[in-house]
This record gives structure tokens, C-alpha cells and sequence, in this order.
């Protein structure tokens, strides 16, 4: 058995613990039982779940959470112990005859469409398509609505931060113990990998999705030691002879000679410090990556660590960089640049100045970007609670709304026309310019022919009358694909690694102008001419006439 | 087998599915082996679990999570599974006898001392004592963060909402959608009823938790019905003679009846909408709460809830009332009791007038409070978003810092005072007044006798030489109790009504000034002379000589 494979049933063990049926709103179950009392066991219905605003004042969102959501329907079924819960939670003049068709309800007869996982997606576009029995299609709604609006929230949240940060800076996520509890730690993990995050901190989301994991220590380990007495051998096996070498006399050694070329005093340097990391230094000789700012970066942290990793050169050992968790990292990082870069220079040793910097303190998409203003020789930002909870905006606002019944489209109207649904059952496609670049999303009745390449096709605004464009496309992506059909799974989410892939490819097909984080220009969604007037006959026919607008 | 300890053992199946050893930092496991590596296994630490600031701009805390600390003590065991992943993940360079280590761990040799679930906390006032074995308390870190923020976070949150609705409206939880992620969503629903909401709509949260569940009906169920020939059978069995009556005949008298009297058109009225809320009726006739704004609530939903409502009323049933969702809930609130106050009065039906009014569009502290202030008729909010997302502060920042190893104090310095920890082993009291409100939280070295009764004591600011004052307490109560040592549970946590009520009676406490929405006065949390001057000694001791100030 494959290793994604055994990671994949982990999931599914911890998924079947608490994403299950009962996962719902109650009143999913008290609609079920009026539908079913009113004889609407045969009714079918089509369900959109779309969102209205893409979040973080933002221009895109990233669409995922699709693969929970299939394993909701393979494995959706009422426990005996869930019947007999609602037994004795729903009112006792229920007919008994409703739990034992409760007993025996599963998802084959729902047909799940969905927009391939990982793709940018757009306000009402529905990116799940649910056709089916209205009663099991109704039951689904809170659980599709709990997979998807958070697992999308965080893979866009990851998104931004790696386009502020650029190619070439590593980003981990480092939220577990600030996360909304513990699954909301891993599906942070999870979606911030997918969002375009190199790794996380958190060793269980490693395990369970096969997420490079990353870490070195924290201040407790540097302040649970007081003087160089604390350190147990001062010995080291060299890489290559397997000798023993004298290593905390080279490390004092080095010391010295680096606080020379550095020009501060080793006696203000902290011998605690350099304890813990002459330890570590021992512990993971080929991956020493240590904190500098326990005491003082300048004067202490940033000797200790060259002394240490001088050393560990001596004894055939590349030192991997430092982590700065406090202060002013534009300032701290140049700094620890520049001395990376004296020391290479003085010792000859030229791979010193491309020495790791990790930067972890309270980071947010705006500490990046201003950093980048200022200039910082940072590698790698360790991304904590800002990321895990979105700070920025802690919810995505997916909704699921009814638009067919028995083959009779439903529109749900609002005094406030941003929240009119699309009613009927509808199809989406992107256009593509010539460039490559996504020109449009269009939704149209599903009984209209698809749009064609090099064809014009007429562009609606939803709701406002004037506004309509022709394009011509150079590319047609029909948006959907079924993925859940007669009892199984008929087209098979992709691996992580190749959702993460997707969520860049993707993006990459959007205008710059639309992802920038300022004033971003906002992406067209229309529909086409015959959605538009079928939309406005129904809106006339079920809104009453009322008072004098 | 009680049901409470039912629904533990399912809530302890759920959290060995996530909660356990590898939901941790991988730095934590880095570091564990760095320590093992350089003797350190045999030393002993304490770490103090606290937070720096209360949240949402409030001047109080609540403290939960304890009880899922202790689970997570209890179960503390890598796996042979999780020791393969390490081995997979750690560099090869680790010795072997690490793991045998690290596969032979329990948490036998912790003491764990903790304040009462559901008390009132403060700032640097520290939730949990960690002592016993350093590699052992250094593992536990980011679990027991996990673990305590987001609880903390939400049992505050909610407390805070219940205290601007006031004692007489009832709070429902209807986050799940919203919620980070299925766990996120069951968290929230448990420390919502913690903090004092009164249900959720959360089905599994009522099952595994024993929350009381609440919800009726969505818009979709309205939606999907059409018209009058949607409802399947027009009839309803009286609740007391069981004679079969024409339940639909009966409504739309009422709706004649009921159109003249509040003077609207019964032509105006949604026929979809009246079918929808008889087929509820018929669904739950004892417990008839009905959504009246889909289309509109004055001229529709009002006019079809109270026809339907009469109707059962003539059948032997009372209504329970209706929910608004969208619109000015003030205006319509005040609008639907003036609507049942003028039925109950021409139609001689007392109990009309005081039918429950639930509200439930995007509500959070703000809106409630701006509800009181324009005058309103709701009776119970129903609460998502805002609530269990935490969306004015979706973290608390508790941390975990060591504060003594082998019997010596640490102290973690820091250029900004706010961030310097309060060394040594501690006991905290807090010292109440004669009228028995808190006066203050007062921390002391574990060796001082304890504040007594009637007796003067000087507390001190932390870190403010000037700031002192001599309080005289009228009763003193000790804060930690110890709740798990030698491998076993000692102090066994409370149900979880228990700790809702605590947090009710805790927060009684606190004058009103500290608990007030806008501009709260801070309450004191001080230390005794004798900390003060360790404090103060070791700071000292520990500072390098910096540069000038």
C-alpha cells in the first residue's frame, strides 16, 4: 500500500470521527421530516453553493475543501446511535417511519458537479452543483458548507501571502497553538500547503497529509540553560573522520576570533545562550538552525551563532542559517546579513553569507510588504496566527441555495439584489483571451449550446440591464466536472501536491491587476443573454407588487 | 452507564482521532532530543500557561479547556505509527534509543495545577502550572496552547454576548457553517453553551456534548414550495379529540380573518409560502416556529404565520412563534408584536401576544447593543458568524514559558516589559472586598504563607516600582487546585453545565465597570513584595550592560 494511500485512510478515520451527518444544523433534519411528511420523498432538486464576496478585500478566491466533501458522501450514513439521538431530541409525535427511512439514506442518488479543486474561482459561480432527492440534497448542506467555506478561506489566505512574498522566499505555517481548535490547526495546515506554503510546524498535519515539517527550537530551550557547566560533553564526531573533536573549545575558539572581526566584546555575549546552542549544534549538527534574539541579537545571538557554526565548518558540518522572532526584522536581518557576509569574507568561507534567515514574529501580509519597502535579507517567514485564522476576515460566506424543484427553477429575491439568486439549472464557462489571460466567467441555462472558440458570445451583467459585452474567445474551460454520481466517486480529486500545483497554475491565468493587494480590479462574472432573460421573467413573476419604491 | 459518561467516552474517541502526542511543533520534538541528547533528561521544570492581554478589547477572561487538557494528559502515547513517521522525518543522525525513549513517555511524572474551568482570568495570572520532567512539560506546549486558547477565546466571546443581551433574551449558536473547519464548529458550539448561550443548531455538538438543539426552517423549504396544491394532504388531528380536522380550510379562513384585521390584502400574501408553513404545521404542530421574511414580512410572512398559528390554535396547539433573518430586525420585530398583540386582542387569545420572536441575520455585540438602544420585541437571537468565528479577535494569545528548571528560577527578558515572564514557582489568590466583589488577583512566590483573611497586604505592580497598595481582603481564595499528578486525574473537572453556571457566578464578581462593553477599567493583577524584589534581582542579574538608553 502506497504511502499517500495509508495517509489518505488516516484522514478518512479522523474525518469519519466527526464529519458525519449529524455534522448539521438541526433544521436540516426537522425540513427533512416536513418534506417527508409532505410527501416530497420523490421531489428533486438542484442546489448551488456559491459565495457572494471573495474575502480579504481581495479579487479571487481559491476553491477547496472538494475532496472532504466527496468523502462526506461516500461515507454519509445515520449510526444507530444517531437515530437514537434524534429519537430523543426531535418532538414524539414524529412518525416512526421517518427514522428508519433516515436509517437507510446514502448519497446514491446525488449527483455532485464540482470546479476542479484548487482553481480561482469568483462570486456566484457556483462551485458545487448538488442534484438529487431535495430531501438528501437538503441534509447535505451545513457539512458542504462547513468542508468548503473554511478549507477555501485558508488556501486563498495562503495564496495571498506567497504573492506578496515572491518565488523566492519560503513560507511555513507556524498556527497550530493560536488555530481555532485542533482539526482547525490541521485544515490550516493542510489549505496553507495548498495555497502555495513550502511546510508547517505542525508534526500530526505532516504525518496525515505528507507536508514537509519543519522546526528548530524555541526561547525555552535557550533559557533552560545558565552557563557552559550545562553542557554535557563537549564533543563532537567530525562529519567525514568520525574523529571526536574538542568542539566547545573550538566553539570558544571561534568565538573570540568572530568577536574580533565583528567588533563587539564576547564578554556580553550570553554563555547560557552559547550552552544551548553548542547543544542543539550537537543534536543536529547537519541542520543547525538556531534563534538568535533570546537575549540580544547583535551583541549575543548572532556571535553565539557564528561561533557555533564556525565550528561545526571545522568539524565538517554546514550550519543552515538563524531564526529572528522579535524586533525590527528589516533592520535584524540586514544586520545578520551583513555580518554573514564579513565572516565569509574574513574565514574564506563563502557559504556563509547565503546562511538561512527565518523571520517569525506576528506576520501578516502587510509586515511583508512593508518589509519589502524597506529592504531585508529575509529567506523564510514562519506565518502563525494571522494566517491559521485569517485574521483578516475569520469566515468565508458560502451559501447553498435552492434553484430547481422538479424541474422548475426557483429564485430566492432580497430587497438587496447582491443576494438574488441565479435560479435553474446552469452551466459555467471561462473565456480565455489570446494571451492566455482569463477574460470572463459566463454561466448559462445548462440547455444552451457551450460557447466557441473564436465565436462571439454576448456577456450579461446579472442584474443591471446596460452593461453587456461581446468577446470573442481564444479558449473555452467548461468549469464543471461530475464527481460524485450513482453511489460513487466518478472522477478522483487529485492529490495535495498536485492541488497545490493547480492553485498556481490558475492563478498565473489572471491579470496582475486583479490579484494585486491594493485596489485590485475586480474579475467579470456575467451570464449570457437567455440566463439573463430567464432571470428577470422569474424575478417579475414572484415579486409581488409592493409599495412605492 | 449514565449518559454523561456515554457522551465522555464518544468526546474521548473523537479527540484520540486528532488530539494526541504529534499535534504538536516539530520543534518541540527537535528540542525534546536535543535535551535528551545532552543529559537533560532528569531535569525538572515548571511551566506557567498565560496570556498577555484579554481579548476584544475587554478587561476579563474566561478560562476553558481545562477538562480537554487533562484528556490529552491521559492519552498521551506515541504510537508505534507516529515513532515510524519521526523516524521518516527526523534526520538519520538521531540515535536510536531516542525513540525507545520517546515510545515508553506517559505524562506519570507531571503535575498539572490549574484554575477552575469556567473562572474569571486575568492577564499574566497563569491558567496552568506545568511541572515535572523538562523534556516531558516542553512536549506537552503546543497541545495544551491548542487546546486552552480557542476555548478560552469562545467561552469569553459568548459570555460577553450574554451580557449584552441581558438575562431575559435567549442566545442560540448557528455557527457551524461559518466555523473553522468541523472541529472548529464543534469547539465553538460546546464553549458557546460554556459561556452562556442557552443551544446551538449543532446536532452532533447536542449529541456528543448534551447541548440542548435547536432550528426549524430555511428559506429553501419556504422556496420550494409553489403553490396552495403543493401541500399533500389538507387535514391535521386535533391534539386532543384526535378527530382528522380541515386543517387547510381552517388556515385560509384565518388568513381572511386575520388580513382584515391587520389590514393587508390577503391577494398580497405568498400562496408558496402559506403552503410551506401549513406543511410545517402539520410537520410540528406543538412546536410551529416559522421564518416569515422570504418574501415579506409585513404583507406575507406575518399574515401566513398568524393564520397558520390560529388555525393550529383551533386544533389544540399553541405556535411557538416566528424568526426574521434578514431586514431591520428592530422595525419588524416591533412590527410582529404589535401584529400578535392586535390578534391577541381582537381575537381574545392572550397568549398570542407574547409568541417568541427569534432574530438571526449577521448579529454581534454591536448589533445587539444598537437593538436595545432603538427599542426591539426579540426575544432570542440566533447567532453565527460573528460568534463562533470570533471575528473581532479570532486568537487569544496564551503562551507557555519555563519559569524554573532544576529549582532555579528563569526569567525570559524583553525589550518590551509587557513580554517579560514573572519567574519562579508561583501561587496566585485573589482577594475580595467586603461587598464580596474581586479586588484584585495577587501573584506570590510558592514559599510565602497566603494572604489571610482581615489581615493587610501589600500588592505591588509587577514592574511599576511606584505602584503599590495595601489591600485588607474579606475573603482570599486560593486559584489552583492540582488536577492531575502522578499519572492519574486528582481533581476530577466539572460537567459542563457546572462550568457554565461557574461562569455566570465567577463573573458576578467582577464589578460592573471591568465588565462594561466601552472603555472597561482594567482590573489589578499584582505581585507581592517578595516576588517583586526576586523579580526585580534576577532581572538585574540576567540584563547584559547595554548600550545607552
Amino acid at each position: 500500500m502506497s504511502s499517500d494511500r495509508k495517509n489518505n485512510i488516516r484522514e478518512m478515520a479522523r474525518q469519519n470521527g466527526i464529519v458525519q451527518p449529524l455534522l448539521t444544523d438541526l433544521y436540516q433534519i426537522t425540513m427533512a421530516y416536513a418534506y417527508w411528511k409532505s410527501g416530497k420523498v420523490n421531489d428533486t432538486a438542484v442546489f448551488d453553493l456559491f459565495f457572494r464576496t471573495n474575502p480579504f478585500q481581495g479579487e479571487f478566491t481559491i476553491f477547496a475543501g472538494l475532496e472532504e466533501c466527496l468523502k462526506f458522501l461516500e461515507n454519509f450514513h445515520y449510526s444507530d446511535s444517531d437515530i437514537e439521538y434524534l429519537k430523543q431530541t426531535l418532538p414524539a409525535t414524529i412518525e416512526y417511519e421517518f427514522y428508519d427511512y433516515l436509517k437507510d439514506l446514502t448519497c446514491k442518488d446525488i449527483k455532485l458537479s464540482a470546479i476542479e479543486e484548487g482553481s480561482v474561482v469568483f462570486p456566484r459561480v457556483p462551485l458545487l452543483r448538488v442534484e438529487g432527492p431535495l430531501i438528501i440534497a437538503q441534509l447535505l448542506e451545513t457539512t458542504l458548507l462547513t468542508l468548503v467555506n473554511f478549507a477555501s478561506l485558508m488556501a486563498t489566505n495562503a495564496a495571498r501571502y506567497r504573492m506578496v512574498a515572491g518565488k523566492h522566499v519560503s513560507l511555513l505555517e507556524f498556527g497550530l497553538r493560536r488555530a481555532q481548535g485542533p482539526d482547525g490547526g490541521l485544515s490550516a495546515s493542510k489549505y496553507a500547503y495548498v495555497g502555495g506554503f513550502d511546510g508547517t510546524s505542525n508534526v500530526l498535519a505532516g504525518k496525515m497529509f505528507n507536508i514537509p515539517v519543519k522546526g528548530t527550537h524555541a526561547h525555552s530551550f535557550v533559557t533552560s540553560f545558565s552557563t557552559l557547566g550545562d553542557i554535557h560533553s563537549g564533543t563532537l564526531r567530525h562529519a567525514d573522520t568520525e574523529t571526536q573533536c574538542d568542539f566547545l573549545k573550538m566553539v570558544l575558539e571561534c568565538r573570540k576570533r568572530v568577536s574580533e572581526i565583528l567588533d563587539v566584546s564576547p564578554e556580553e555575549a550570553s554563555d547560557g545562550e552559547l550552552a544551548a546552542l553548542v547543544s542543539y549544534a550537537q543534536a543536529f549538527p547537519a541542520g543547525f538552525l538556531a534563534l538568535v534574539d533570546t537575549y540580544d541579537v547583535k551583541r549575543s545571538g548572532l556571535l553565539n551563532f557564528c561561533a557555533v557554526a564556525i565550528a561545526l565548518n571545522t568539524c565538517g558540518y554546514r550550519a543552515v542559517g538563524i531564526r529572528i522572532d522579535s524586533g525590527d526584522l528589516a533592520y535584524l536581518s540586514v544586520l545578520a546579513r551583513e555580518t554573514f557576509n564579513q565572516v565569509a569574507k574574513e574565514l574564506d568561507l563563502p557559504w556563509f553569507a547565503k546562511l538561512t534567515i527565518v523571520a517569525s514574529n506576528d506576520i501578516n501580509e502587510e509586515t511583508i510588504l512593508s518589509l519589502h519597502e524597506q529592504g531585508h535579507s529575509i529567506d523564510c517567514f514562519g506565518i502563525g496566527t494571522h494566517l491559521v485564522t485569517c485574521q483578516r476576515q475569520p469566515a468565508l460566506g458560502c451559501v447553498y441555495k435552492l434553484v430547481e424543484i422538479n424541474g422548475q427553477p426557483r429564485i430566492k429575491l432580497s430587497q438587496d439584489v447582491g443576494k438574488v439568486t441565479i435560479p435553474g439549472h446552469k452551466e459555467a464557462y471561462r473565456l480565455f483571451g489570446a494571451d492566455g489571460h482569463a477574460l470572463i466567467d459566463l454561466l448559462q441555462r445548462s440547455t444552451e449550446p457551450a460557447p466557441e472558440v473564436g465565436q462571439k458570445v454576448l456577456c450579461r451583467h446579472p442584474f443591471q440591464e446596460s452593461k453587456r459585452a461581446y468577446v470573442i474567445p481564444s479558449k473555452v474551460e467548461h468549469l464543471y466536472k461530475v464527481y460524485w454520481n450513482a453511489g460513487k466517486i466518478c472522477t478522483f480529486p487529485k492529490p495535495l501536491v498536485e492541488v497545490r500545483e493547480r492553485v498556481q497554475t490558475s492563478l498565473r491565468t489572471l491579470r496582475q491587476d486583479i490579484k494585486r493587494n491594493l485596489n485590485p480590479t475586480p474579475y467579470k462574472v456575467a451570464v449570457s443573454d437567455n440566463l439573463y432573460n430567464f432571470i428577470h421573467d422569474l424575478w417579475l413573476q414572484n415579486a409581488p407588487i409592493g409599495e412605492l419604491f
